[in-house]
Formats: C-alpha cells, structure tokens, sequence
C-alpha cells in the first residue's frame, strides 16, 4: 500500500512516498464453521488455506480437500475448506486463532472497529524528537541480556518521555515480549504512564493493538510496520514509527507528537 | 540452552558451543479453563500471563486480576489467571492459540510427542553441500517481489536438492509464508518431493512443525533457531540451519545430511 510518510534524516523531517506491506484479515471456514483468522497479506489465499489444512494436521494431505474457495466476496476475505467426499473433521477441534472479540469480522474496518472499543485513551503527549527515537535501539539492546548470548530473540521496550529505559523483556515470540513488558508497567502503575514502546521486529495490526490495548501511545520498530498497522494506528491517535536505524527513521502516523 | 552444533565457514565444518533461545509452552487458565497455550521463552511468566490478560481485552487492568500463579508445578508450566472477586469473565470467549492436538501438553516432550503423530516420514535425503545452503539466501531474496517495496516481509523458500527454486512465498505473517508455501507444493505433488525450505527469520518450534507436517526435511533460516525448534527437528531425523550468511551457516542437527 502507498502511502504519504515523514521520514527524519538527521532530524530533518521529509514528506515522502512510501510502500507498505498489506496486511489484512482473512477467515478459514470448514464445513461452514470459522475456524481460523489470520492477519495475512492478501495474494495466494487458496493456497495459504490448503497449506495452513495440512501443516495444522486437519488434513493429512491435499487429496482430502476438495477445494479453498471465496464464499462471499460481499462479506469479505472468508474463505471455506471443502472436503472431499468422506472426508469427516470436527471442526470444532481445530478452531483457532480466533479473534476474542465476536465483534471482530472479518475486513479491516471491522477489526479496527472492534480494537477501538478495548482500547484505552491515548494521551495526547508525549512530545518526542529525533534524537530521543534515534537512541532507542541501542539503549534497548544494551538491556538485551539473552540477545548477546543467541542473538536471536525478539525483545520489547519501554522508555520514559525522556528516554530512560523503564524495562526491556525478551521472548522468542515477538507478542510474548509486549505481553510481559506490559504486565511489568502494569504492575509498576495503571493506567499506564506515557510511554514509548520500541520492538525489536516488524509492527503488524497485533502489536498496534496491544500497545492500543495498553494505553501505550507510541511504538517504534526496527523494522517496517503494514498497512493495517497504520491504520489502526492513525485511527487511534497513535505514533507509529519504523526503521530506526541510525539518524533515520519513518513517522507513518502521529508526526504531531515531534514540536 | 548451550548446544553442541557444527559451524560452516567456507565449507569447512568446525564443532562449536552455541547457545540457542529457550522455547518451551506455557498453558494460561481462566478460572481453571486452559484459555491459551503459548510458546515462549521461560521467565518472568506472571507478567505474561498478567500482560496477555490486559492487551488481549480479557480484563480492562490489572485491577481485575488477584493473581497469576503456577497452579502445578508436577504438571509442566500452567499459569492461573485468578480474577479479583466480583470480576466475571467467560473463559469460553477468550479461548485461542490451543494446541490442535488434544494429545499435545503443556511440556516440551509433550509437543514433541504429539508433532511426531502427524509428522510425515522423513526422507534420508536429501544430500546437501555447503555451497547449496550458502545459495540460499540470495536466490530468495531475487524472487521476493513485495521486500523490494517494502523492505519489511516474511519469505519462505523452497528449493529443489539442487538449489533450484520451487517457488517463493512472501506474507506479512512468517507461518503464512510457510503455509503459502506448502498449500502451492501439495497442489504440484504429494508426498511432497524432497525439498529445502528457506526461512527469512527466525527458525521456532512452530516453523519446524509445520516443515515435518508437510514432509520437508530440511529447513534453513536467516536467524537462529530455538531450542525446541532443534529438539523437534532431531527427534523427527531433520536438518535445522541458521544464520546462513555469506559464507558461514549453522547446522543445529541432522549434519548427516553432508556427505
């Protein structure tokens, strides 16, 4: 998706365009029950249903399904698995992934919609600048304890306005890392002080929206955020910024924070 | 978790020590129902389980949560999510991320023994070289067309035992790029023919259990890969390499497959 950015270079801000990978929801269906929404990028999704049937053992292989098919283009990305003939599954067995709000459908809208509801007001500061995003990924690898001995681990911080690390967790799952950082702030005072949250990954929709959820206004990533990541963001008043790298860095939404 | 592996530099094999990231489930309950099964990285758990309960709207602060307590420790690592009185929550509703299998406990050898069911039989081949693997990386990345714009994408790869790609598949998610992957290959034939697969980062017990399901027997990562990632990729006789880069990989298991 194309879209108009701010990117800082050297704390000299530049309106540029920008290509954002597409994220956006899409529902498994077998025998007409949803059993999965994936937040995926759109293209190759018969495929992605057949394989996703194979590799979580629904089907032991792809003699058993008959076929992936749009059901209704009007409502959505919904896809149904058919079976072949004799073919029998409870599809209850394999409901997963599933969104926890039942609000929750299945476009864009629909999922922002639902996460507006949950999440918390954001706080109109904090002010930041360049050179307070540009120390983030340092300061949060210096507080890296398990990167230096794997260096390969996922890790999720908190900064103060005046960019003091106020903790630093490490998951191998990039969500386990937001979540314990979380339910440290959570601990320390609620709601939650302003915060700046950097990730050592990408920013997708899910991390959008724990930060969302948390009342945490600002996220930065090392890597590129997508589409509904931004989306949700901008919908919600929220910082999102990516490529943090050096004396450079991407604003995609919520520039207004930098004075 | 310290592990003995075989280190390539410019073809030439050297044992080292290595340490990989910790990966092991942890099973969150809600009023004594398993809501979530996640794998992460051991430690600081309560705040996980505090965190999760937060950012995924199962409570609105931390104020509805008495506690999260190990509830067995005989049992493996099952955290209670103990609401404060008066909070009613439906655990129903925010069931998810259970493990398909019902087999498939809360321990590693648990996981491991439930993947080993649906797991297909891995071939002895195929026969790989360090030039093989070192090409990798490079042959991805030409055939990614959404990295190029975005910078910011997973990939999955397969390849043929000669290096030859089989096809690429990029999503914002990493499983969805593996599922694309095998959803594309299962409709070309089945059993799959022996193939590499190719990951763009990090190798998790996930991804390692989606290439055993599907008969691939030998994945290959741009990052390192977990510890149970390795566990599982030994127990099922599968080559796991990391960090290929240049001209210098890792080979966690299954080094056998060089003659």
């Amino acid at each position: 998706m194309k879209r108009r950015i701010t990117r800082y270079v050297d704390g000299v801000p530049e309106g540029v365009d920008d290509i954002l990978v597409e994220e956006a929801p899409v529902e498994l269906r077998l025998d007409g029950v949803p059993i999965a929404v994936l937040m995926r990028t759109p293209g190759h999704d018969e495929e992605l249903g057949l394989g996703f049937a194979i590799t979580e053992g629904i089907v032991i292989g792809p003699h058993e399904v008959a076929g992936v098919r749009l059901s209704d283009p009007e409502a959505g990305d919904r896809y149904d698995l058919e079976l072949s003939k004799g073919v029998v599954v409870d599809p209850e067995q394999f409901r997963r992934n599933l969104f926890t709000s039942s609000s929750c459908g299945v476009c864009g809208k629909a999922s922002i919609d639902a996460i507006r509801v949950t999440a918390r007001h954001v706080q109109e500061g904090p002010h930041l600048t360049p050179s307070l995003i540009q120390s983030l990924p340092s300061a949060m690898r210096e507080h890296q304890e398990a990167f230096s001995e794997s260096g390969s681990i996922h890790a999720a911080a908190a900064f103060d306005p005046a960019g003091n690390v106020l903790a630093v967790r490490e998951d191998v799952g990039r969500h386990n890392a937001v979540d314990k950082l979380v339910g440290f702030l959570a601990n320390e005072s609620w709601p939650l002080e302003p915060a700046v949250m950097m990730v050592s990954g990408r920013i997708s929709f899910e991390m959008v929206q724990k930060a969302a959820v948390a009342g945490v206004p600002v996220i930065c990533g090392v890597s590129g955020a997508s589409s509904l990541a931004v989306e949700l963001g901008e919908e919600l008043d929220m910082t999102v910024i990516g490529f943090v790298r050096g004396v450079q860095f991407n604003v995609y939404c919520g520039a207004s924070r930098f004075p």
